[in-house]
């Protein structure tokens, strides 16, 4: 494989795609929408044999990775995101004459995406990386997940059509296999210019070190999980114990607890917590054990378990009923509030469905978790309008440790919408300033740039005086269309 | 000095600081700016002996000062600024309701703000950086400058009058004095979460690599400066060659070349290399020699160039008249540009008043050129309309290098506005997404935090149903106020 071809290939298509219009952009994401549904027939076995997820949950991640290709396609299409902002030029002005400047955000470049094991549709090939990416104006090199190769294939064969039928040039999108070196060598090499991931802590940080420590430093957006916690305040639990046990333990173990978003920690008062972890108990027994995504995985799960099962802090609700190769049987312990903030290792992500309950005594208890608390993508508290509404100081911290905060539900099924922040502080992901789901997106693959006293002829679309696009531009300091 | 007390005191003011109203925050704003001017008298002799810049680059340098920070006042009053999202539920939708979602932008924490030796008022204690942080909602731990101790002071008491005067916590901003090592720890403290440096290219790399080699990595801000080229097409300079060296010059050589936009390359075609090196030289001939900020910068400029007098590809338009510990004496040397582009070294900055002309053949050496140009806070093309009109390819390969593109007038003279953007692809700056210059500044103190399914009372004024701010929101993917 010779990455220096590719990049040049990719940086030589970059000059070409960044200033394709919207229009023709969004048409070409659709081709890429439009292909997949074609090959649905093909894909939805293919990907559920290689990820061991049932052909239902695969068939509900196709129509989402379909129905974000849409949205970003609308969202180019349309065109406003470019943030277009005009000052216009004042040759009166004393001591010295304003000049016009226009801004708006341009593409970075080539960006490395690498796959998601977890995800093999929706943050893989054509995920929700690669086509903001793509959305954005930069071209993609695509490292497949080694544990869907046929479907990384399958999907990136569906793209390059996509490129093809829409006459762009090949290198917006190259497809590339191999392992953790041609990761490290993608992140490095010098023509990319962003890289983004969704997995593990430490293939995550490994990522975000090789690109800081660059001659040229570059963005690494890794997405790298969390302990999801669920906060439940008492009376809530006492008025919904079975209802809340019942919700918890279905997204605790939906996809095998395979989601970077399954709540791994959840925060019980102690007067309630012996009812609570008896109505889990009974919910976990009835979840069969489910396969996970591959015997590695399960691996490390059940390694996690037994690292865990030597604290004598810990007091076991669910040990997982066997050990498998494959399956993942959920497991649940509990540990007092105090025991929990003497060691950070109770913080640490077990990949699958494992809980710890943490049994608080007081609010203070409560308080002071929450300040010690890694960063999160999703916190979740559980209270009566009532207690929430005493409850603001604690809100108010918890908001400092994550990238959503729910108020009901679960933070499993992420919204693909305008809203939607997917990315906390870290360790949850690199970079909490950005989103890896929804349009927001788009916006980790940009930069502005200024054009000073431009020759209107030679203005971008998007600042052109009349507004030709139609979009909505702050001109003078006013947002007008 | 205890760290650990200032950062504890500014956390703890964050938590309170974060959620104050934006008129709140642009009265205190507006406090800081009234107090610089009631400081005027103080403040102009102080910082005009301090950093040897004449009284009246010190005027201006305060005028834009205070001016920024009512532009940043008015930001946060008006409020869009925060980027409100509502995406409303659907309790109907199926196969799973929809949930509420709204999203804004909220402060990252306490900042650690790193003064710039050659704006001892714009770029330093209640500079740019400094404002746009509080602006956001971020309490400043502003490390002074040495360059300039008493005006650091001086500032830092109006702005703690300020804090006092508003009734804020005074963790919301602290003035801290000492050198590299004080600055190393600040940014390591674990409560930072961002750091924000204007100035060499050595100590923004090296905070750059602190920060990123934390336990948890932090975003570091840091513009450290480039050498800004100008490139003139053939008729344009055929047609004003007198009146361009007369610009050039000007902007070479203005506050001693001590801007991090002063011109320090120029390429130009040889037909005309020869007279506009003549043209050049007899401006220059007429620049008295300016005191440079102090000794130790003037030794490094004189350094720099004795290193660049040994090297044979120079030809040499004006040496330095003379060497002196404190003033700067221009200088500009000629150089062929298959020269130039043998050595990356030819693209180091000389902070002062030097630059390097470049003569090139043809356009294809100019396109060279731009391909191996380092990123630049600016560039600067001169050309006709007519002329330009036929490089769209190099002016497409520019973009790729700048953060603002001028076609007319000089990259000195920053606008301080909504258009600006004052920050370039490495190493001009160490994040091209973001600017330091101008409203928008303020984005980099922030990140977005969605809430779900949040009870209306609890929600922040920006997200409330009822738009209370009256500020623009996107509302299920409209814009509207």
């Amino acid at each position: 494989m010779n990455l220096d071809a590719i990049f040049q290939s990719a940086q030589e298509a970059f000059l070409h795609y960044k200033n394709v219009p919207g229009k023709e952009k969004a048409a070409f994401l659709r081709k890429i929408a439009d292909g997949l549904e074609a090959e649905r027939p093909s894909l939805i076995p293919m990907a559920s044999e290689e990820s061991n997820l049932p052909e239902g949950r695969i068939t509900g991640e196709l129509g989402r990775t379909v129905g974000q290709i849409r949205l970003f396609a609308n969202l180019v299409e349309e065109g406003s995101w470019v943030e277009a902002v005009i000052d216009h030029a004042d040759p009166e002005r004393a001591p010295a004459p304003k000049p016009d400047i226009r801004r708006f955000l341009t593409a970075l470049g080539p960006v490395v995406v690498f796959g998601a094991s977890n995800f093999p549709l929706a943050f893989s090939t054509a995920g929700g990386d690669t086509i903001s990416a793509l959305a954005a104006g930069c071209p993609v090199i695509y490292k497949a997940h080694p544990a869907h190769p046929e479907t990384s294939k399958l999907v990136g064969q569906v793209i390059h059509k996509a490129v093809i039928d829409s006459a762009l040039p090949i290198g917006v999108f190259t497809h590339v296999e191999g392992g953790v070196e041609v990761g490290q060598a993608l992140a490095k090499h010098p023509i990319a210019k962003a890289v983004a991931f969704t997995g593990s802590f430490a293939g995550g940080k490994a990522l975000f070190d090789a690109a800081s420590q660059r001659k040229e430093p570059i963005p690494v957006f890794a997405e790298m999980g969390s302990v999801n916690p669920i906060i439940v305040l008492k009376e809530k639990l006492g008025n919904n114990l079975e209802a809340l046990a019942k919700q918890f333990v279905a997204s605790l173990t939906l996809g095998a607890g395979q989601f970077c978003t399954n709540p791994g920690l959840i925060m019980v008062p102690a007067i309630h917590a012996e009812d609570f972890a008896e109505a889990v108990k009974k919910e976990l027994e009835q979840i069969a054990a489910a396969p996970m995504l591959h015997e590695g995985i399960a691996e490390a799960y059940y390694n996690a378990l037994a690292i865990l099962q030597e604290r004598k802090e810990l007091d076991w609700v669910q040990v997982a009923a066997a050990k498998d190769l494959i399956k993942a049987y959920p497991a649940l312990a509990k540990i007092k509030a105090s025991d929990w903030l003497e060691d950070e290792h109770f913080q640490q992500e077990v990949f699958g469905s494992f809980a710890l309950m943490v049994v608080y005594e007081h609010f203070n208890e409560l308080y002071a978790i929450a300040q010690r608390l890694h960063g999160q993508l999703t916190i979740t508290l559980w209270g009566e309008e009532e207690e929430l509404a005493k409850k603001v100081d604690l809100i108010n911290q918890l908001e400092e440790k994550c990238g959503r905060l729910l108020f009901k539900g679960v933070p499993t099924g992420v919204e693909v919408g305008y809203a939607m922040q997917h990315g906390g502080p870290y360790p949850s992901t690199t970079d909490s300033r950005f989103t890896s789901v929804g349009v927001y997106a788009i916006k980790r693959f940009a930069r502005p740039i200024a054009f000073q006293d431009m020759p209107h002829e030679l203005l971008p679309d998007a600042l052109r005086e009349e507004n030709p696009l139609g979009i909505w531009r702050m001109v003078d300091g006013d947002f007008k269309r």
